[in-house]
């Protein structure tokens, strides 16, 4: 166990945007959310997955919807807690612990502000090992563990908890009443026991973010190139360096959905990449040419200082390079791809791990 | 306290449909629900609302959605129970009464169902005195009284219980998932005390329902004018008797919503009557004048059988008689027509009660 105090998290919010794929929440207002909550009711307690108990009760705490909406409709902390506790009434036993549904900006800190308000320890892990759009998927799924009951709350003092027969169904509700609440809510969801946590959840996420986002800032410090961090951090490959030269974004169903459209030179010649997204980056297409899809991590990078950018963030003339890195190798088996495939977001298109693109390419 | 069985719903089931207004579910189909229920586990004992205890725990079991949709998705009886066990389960304290939030062919033989299936009495009572297509739109509304927490299930397995600000975020909430649910759903809502029962809701709905229907039964046998009995026992006026000219009707965001054209002759002219509804009818244009509106009661009956005709059953060809009847005062007054009133609907009419406008127009 460790404890982390306020200034812990400035590493930890930069490194999970890092993850986060473009999606997963503004890093800045993540880590404010939290080291309120935490200057409030003091420093979380974080466990490891190998510290937990098998019959702890650990529920995850994040927030839902279109990236977009949440940059303008900040949440007050106070959504999540109701949500937490709708959920733990529901259940009608203590939840003992809580944990992050993803990595991201504000999927990586918002648990951090439950575990200070409720004073209960945060389990350093996530379900996805990134950000991805939709609640199911989560590698629990694929242990057939179940994401409902979950609650969902909004700012304004609704609360809704939902069971449902299978975890698409409860992104399917959830999605919905999400959009009710103003495209954007709070969430508590994938109650599992220490047992289950160790078996199909990823340990370690907000250690590596951490460790993530303070190589980059050391790079930063000493004047080194803080891509080549992530680049070598993450095992990933540099896909493209260029300019954004036009966004197509939409907010629709709950989601910000659209595409990047970048520019670079190589070589004397005109290059371009196109990036489609649905909060996170789902593909990246080089020249025509397919070099990176879901499940692997498609990350935005300012060329400069290696700042992550959000989907949502993205901007006409912004100088960017594009790394790709491996998913969690379960995300990678036939199950796996069922749920977060290139072919679940609708394109038909095989997946092939990153890596053996690039190996492809390069010889 | 009164027992009802099987074939004490026959007569009960048609007069609910008249009360209906064109909405509030199949006779048909609601009374063999409930016939099936009391069959399998015995009659159903009806208490009236002066016999409850002021601390009963009081909460209504109905059907939600677009009736279009309700006639072919017919429910298995499984989805209110288990409605109703959710709910009851969140309230962490047993439900001693189940009631009827409306009058209608299915919402009010529904609570029948529930009373047989969990052995528990049901209140001779409804929140509307007719049937209106949202949830806030309940008497209880008008005293502060919480249409929340409600519960909300499929028939596939799918529950989620919502708890809200107030009954217009219940209605939209709930909407939504019902919609996800495929456009029909139930629900137990209105959780109410005995005290709050007698202040709040309408008495003696079912035997107003029981006494019309088997009066237009006794009508038919005796070859009297069954629509006589209709317009003598609820106080109304009858607007029209032609043929059903047109109808236009769409199912969407989970109501069934359109406009019916009747065609009629009057001392030698041809006449028209046109109803706009929303689940139930909410007015009637005459020859181009507004001859009655919602909260007021707009039936429309078989000319020759007086029987109720939905509108999800209306059809071109038919032969109706369309009749007025005045509503409950509680909807006369300023805040009932600011919750059921035309303005609601997005008519720009006042209202006037139906008794008002037939006095003006044959003075």
């Amino acid at each position: 166990m460790r404890t982390v105090s306020e200034h812990g998290l400035e590493h930890l919010a930069l490194g999970a945007a890092v993850l986060g794929t473009g999606g997963g929440g503004d890093p800045y207002v993540g880590k404010l959310l939290a080291q309120s909550a935490i200057r409030q009711h003091g420093p979380v307690n974080v466990v490891t997955v190998d510290e937990l108990e098998d019959d702890a009760l650990v529920v995850s705490s994040a927030m839902m919807g279109a990236p977009t909406v949440m940059v303008e409709k900040i949440p007050n902390g106070d959504e999540v807690i109701r949500a937490f506790k709708a959920l733990e009434d529901y259940l009608g036993q203590p939840i003992t612990h809580t944990t992050s549904a993803e990595a991201g900006g504000m999927n990586s800190t918002i648990p951090f502000a439950v575990a200070a308000a409720l004073d209960i320890p945060l389990v350093d892990a996530d379900m996805m090992g990134r950000a991805f759009p939709e609640l199911q998927m989560c590698l629990p799924t694929l242990y057939g563990l179940s994401a409902s009951p979950m609650a969902i709350a909004d700012e304004k003092g609704n609360v809704a908890v939902i069971e449902t027969i299978d975890n698409l169904w409860t992104e399917r509700l959830a999605r919905s009443v999400t959009v009710d609440m103003g495209c954007s809510a709070m969430i508590a969801l994938y109650a599992l026991t220490g047992a289950q946590v160790k078996e199909s959840m990823i340990a370690g996420t907000l250690q590596l973010a951490e460790s993530l986002g303070r190589s980059i800032e050391s790079a930063r410090r000493e004047h080194r190139d803080p891509i080549d961090v992530v680049q070598s951090e993450l095992g990933g490959v540099r896909l493209f360096e260029g300019k954004v030269a036009d966004v197509n974004r939409h907010t629709q169903a709950g989601f910000a959905r659209g595409e990047c459209q970048l520019a670079g030179r190589d070589a004397g010649k005109d290059t371009s990449l196109v990036l489609r997204f649905q909060n996170e980056h789902l593909i990246a297409i080089r020249d025509g040419e397919v070099v990176a899809t879901v499940p692997d991590l498609i990350m935005v990078l300012e060329t400069e200082t290696g700042a992550p950018v959000t989907t949502e963030e993205l901007r006409y003339g912004f100088r960017v390079t594009v790394v790709a890195a491996p998913c969690d190798p379960r995300w990678r088996t036939d199950e796996g791809l069922a749920v977060v495939g290139p072919r679940y977001f609708g394109y038909d298109i095989d997946y092939v791990p990153v890596e053996e693109i690039t190996r492809a390419k390069s010889s």
